[in-house]
């Protein structure tokens, strides 16, 4: 029901924009699951965050009852592991049991965009498989950063390329230079674009003019959809033709970051402004300012389980909790 | 009568947004020229460049011929010695010189905004007094740049502030990190936004979570205004409430800019958005790709005269201007 | 007898820089290989590349041919999985096979530095003693670099301290911030230094003031070695008082790198001038400039085996590898 | 007699050093006094900061009383308008008048290398050929910063040719990335090397395999000389064959820095390692951390005036100032 008004939504955007109509295929798609649900990938995912216990293992009973919330809302699905799932921490079975945890705990109708990227090539192929095989509906591919200076045009294109060719699911660029140090070129983006098994990409950039040079120079590619990797550029990236979101904060203003999703899909663009405007600070607060640790203290204050992160993240001393808490409360979110 | 039209579509932006009202204000403006004018800059500037002649001369008649021109478009006025004018290759008489020609040569309508910063406190508000004395309508202040490390907050908020003092014309921040290796924080901005002789900001970094949170933080001053530092993020810019442009694509494409910035206003935000792409990749070659040499490579097409660059900015090869014209040619332009 | 020889150079070290002295410990120390080896880490470590075959496995003939060509060098042993061994690349059990490959393979008095940095801090602990099990006489931990904007002092300092408490064989910092876009601070350092179980710091950035400082402010740390992470800078730091290097051009040029090292403890300053001024340009080219691709075709002209790197990293087009050459020949070294 | 003791000092780095031979060339030169002194920079030169009055005045008075301490020492000379000397921050006047009067208050055998860059290739030849008119005996310029993102190859040979073609006295190249974001390549070194008026480089950089590099590429450039940016890697560049620095820490510890060049000289290497040792920490307190207002504090507690820097550089408040002092005790220099 949440997915059939989803997909409504989806046709008003269409409708706003025809040289940008994304159109849904499944062709290419041989899992039943996934050729009805994952080649939209419009509106907003949380990337949720993994809670662990005090003694560092996964609290699966806190995630559950986080997840019983965030269902809640009206949002398209879940990134899970995203930069924001301290994904690098965990080890493969746990990402891989991760996986399956949530999609047996969600309702059908909301995706798991699973974050399946690892430095190696070959090592992001098999954790796609293995992701799709635990339920994951799409992944979410990190631009390999460790060795940073030569991943160039063609490094990507062909890593890209490889795991597009290989993977099950539907793959998602993510280019998220603030942890990785690279950006994807747009023109290996738009390169990107055409091939038949990747369907979007998220960044998290903030650079609004390059978002905008993407949505442009793949107008071609029918069904690429590109989805703000933050709140805080979520409705400059709609205004330019994005079709979702990535979104820190709705882990803990769920409401807020789907009523912002809404109304710029129904084009009301000054109540969308002002909403935008108020957000902007506490998501900075619990992203480039504070991470992880931060997001995790903000998420006490809503009703949910944030706990600590694991080592070497380090959890916040009681004077920047009450820094971001102060910038929730003047904003007027608490 | 460009500037009643200016005057009503600027009280439609009031309109479109409640929440940050602008009102013109005049008490602290002693010039009378001034009162009537200059707390007002929203609408498109564009920051031109400075004509030179192969002996390194300034080209005033290249400059009245190029000026004929832009005058015919809907400018609210021009910025004359901002990074395109190359103002740190002019010697302080032709700074000067350069705002009183210019000031001579447009429609008592149009704003002259001069780039009046210097790396001191004292030579930037001996050359704003100047350049008022000159003609000039209000001043651009650039980030002292060479002292990076030192610019912090209260660097900068003493700069400004004392410059704002002092200065017999009101006063615009200029954010360049491109240039200057400086961005002025967000809190400093917000400071300075009270006092009564700044009116604006413009910004060039191009984060656009940024702006939107400068426009949301300074929603009390009133008359603080914004202006996008390029086209590329004009649109997004607008629709996070800005006021104008500072465009350096509007020097080559004054009607497309133009039409821009009337689409926003008018909130036909889908063909605003379908321009606006168009613009970006033009607008990169001409600026962070090609700089001031692409821009006046680029002039050269459309009928203006574009000329060399003074040393040590190198003119532009064949290869490169081609590159240019061909980005122009695949979006439409030419 | 190697080992021998390398404790009188060693000796002659500290006969040169009382302010310095190194001395060996043992008591830390549970396993008895590493009680007589691995408290000194002065001396020249190749940090080996990791061969593949052309369908991606690791290729181990060609590796022990390699190690028996690298074998006659008077090496203080090999860095197994530093930046050039690819390890992010490799699987966990691929790391482990690798080390003790390389430990069954080579002599008794040459040491196993392996690189056992993984993102998170009880992998990174697993990872180390999995390597000690393995053979490892020491473990080279990298700084996590996926979150590098949270990766300060109290990080690092838990992290390490977290590592070297449980870690069975001693600890070596990693430092290389163009790999991971993190500078561990040398207030962290200095910290450390005084920890029982961690005997040194590999230092790749070349900032030679901060390495200068690091000597010093660590010098009554009984045993804290500074290793040069490059040829680059490697008599600089000798000059310093660095005890050895860690430096991809051994891979290559290893007669050349030893004679550094052994004009630098013998003090003949000015004949390690001219060999070390030879070194800077091959060594860049192999390093910062073509990375280990450019490695790895370098190794093909010294009758090594360099093969293909593991994608997503890419092989060298041909004239890559030509001007690499040139750059070799140009200083005398074909 | 000083000047005759560096120039047996200089032979002595000459019969070291057989294969950089640094030999004094005069052909070139037209100016009377420039030819006996000015080929040779070798040795120490303090980068004097401009002392100023409470009300912004440069205080001639406390600038002479400063000189009379510092004639004390055998430095080489004096940089006149370096990054310590705030140029940026001075009118056009004050900086010729600050050469004139520098000159006429120090001993004959006392070199002025005065800072004459500015941003556009003919002020800066104009600027040059003003110092040299009062009494400059070389020129040192700076790269042109403002438009970064073009300052490559071709643009900083084009400018500092054209600069070295027609300045009366000789050239030295200025490379500081911290304030101008702009690093000449080496290739763009090594071809100006050879320009008969351009005699050397101060690089400010830290990277010490670049100073290795431009010393071993340059080596056929004879008169070509190459000086340490500062005091934190004096020693280091020395071993590699820098002839002199220019050292901020040399304006408050004169006799220390004189006495790390003379260890250098006379290859005392170990006892120069353990000064060099004690200076990074200091040096790195008054220039990479605190600035120029750090070193004006510091010069107070030598008997030296150090006053405020001029707007928009901010005096230390007392919690800096007491860190940087404690930097000073901690090393054993107060």
């Amino acid at each position: 029901m949440a997915r059939v008004m989803n997909k409504i939504r989806f046709a008003r955007v269409l409708h706003l924009s025809q040289s940008h109509v994304r159109v849904t295929r499944s062709i290419f798609l041989s899992d039943k699951r996934c050729q009805s649900t994952c080649s939209d990938i419009s509106g907003i995912f949380p990337p949720i965050p993994t809670p662990f216990m005090n003694n560092g293992d996964i609290y699966y009973e806190k995630l559950r009852q986080n997840l019983t919330k965030w269902n809640d809302y009206d949002f398209a699905g879940y990134v899970v592991q995203g930069s924001n799932g301290e994904y690098p921490l965990l080890t493969t079975d746990e990402r891989l049991d991760l996986v399956q945890e949530i999609k047996d705990f969600i309702p059908d109708n909301k995706l798991v965009l699973a974050g399946a990227g690892c430095e190696s090539t070959s090592a992001t192929i098999e954790m796609s498989n293995k992701m799709a095989d635990n339920g994951a509906d799409a992944v979410l591919i990190v631009t390999p950063g460790y060795y940073k200076n030569q991943m160039g045009h063609r490094a990507l294109l062909d890593h890209y390329t490889q795991v597009a060719d290989k993977s099950k699911v539907p793959v998602v660029l993510y280019n998220v230079p603030a942890n990785t140090g690279v950006v994807i070129p747009v023109k290996t983006v738009v390169h990107l674009s055409s091939h038949p098994n990747i369907i979007g990409i998220k960044d998290s950039g903030g650079d609004i003019s390059r978002i905008g040079r993407i949505i442009h120079e793949t107008r071609d590619s029918k069904g690429f959809q590109i989805l703000a990797g933050s709140a805080g550029f979520l409705r400059a990236s709609y205004a330019l033709g994005a079709v979702g979101g990535v979104c820190a904060l709705a882990n803990v203003l769920g409401a807020e970051v789907c009523l912002l999703d809404q109304l710029c899909r129904e084009e009301k663009w000054s109540e969308a402004k002002y909403l935008q405007h108020r957000l902007i600070a506490p998501n900075a607060a619990i992203t480039s300012e504070y991470g992880v640790p931060g997001l995790k203290a903000a998420m006490e204050w809503y009703g949910y389980y944030g706990g600590v992160p694991r080592a070497p993240l380090q959890p916040l001393g009681p004077d920047d909790v009450k820094r971001i808490r102060k910038t929730f409360e003047l904003n007027g979110f608490l």
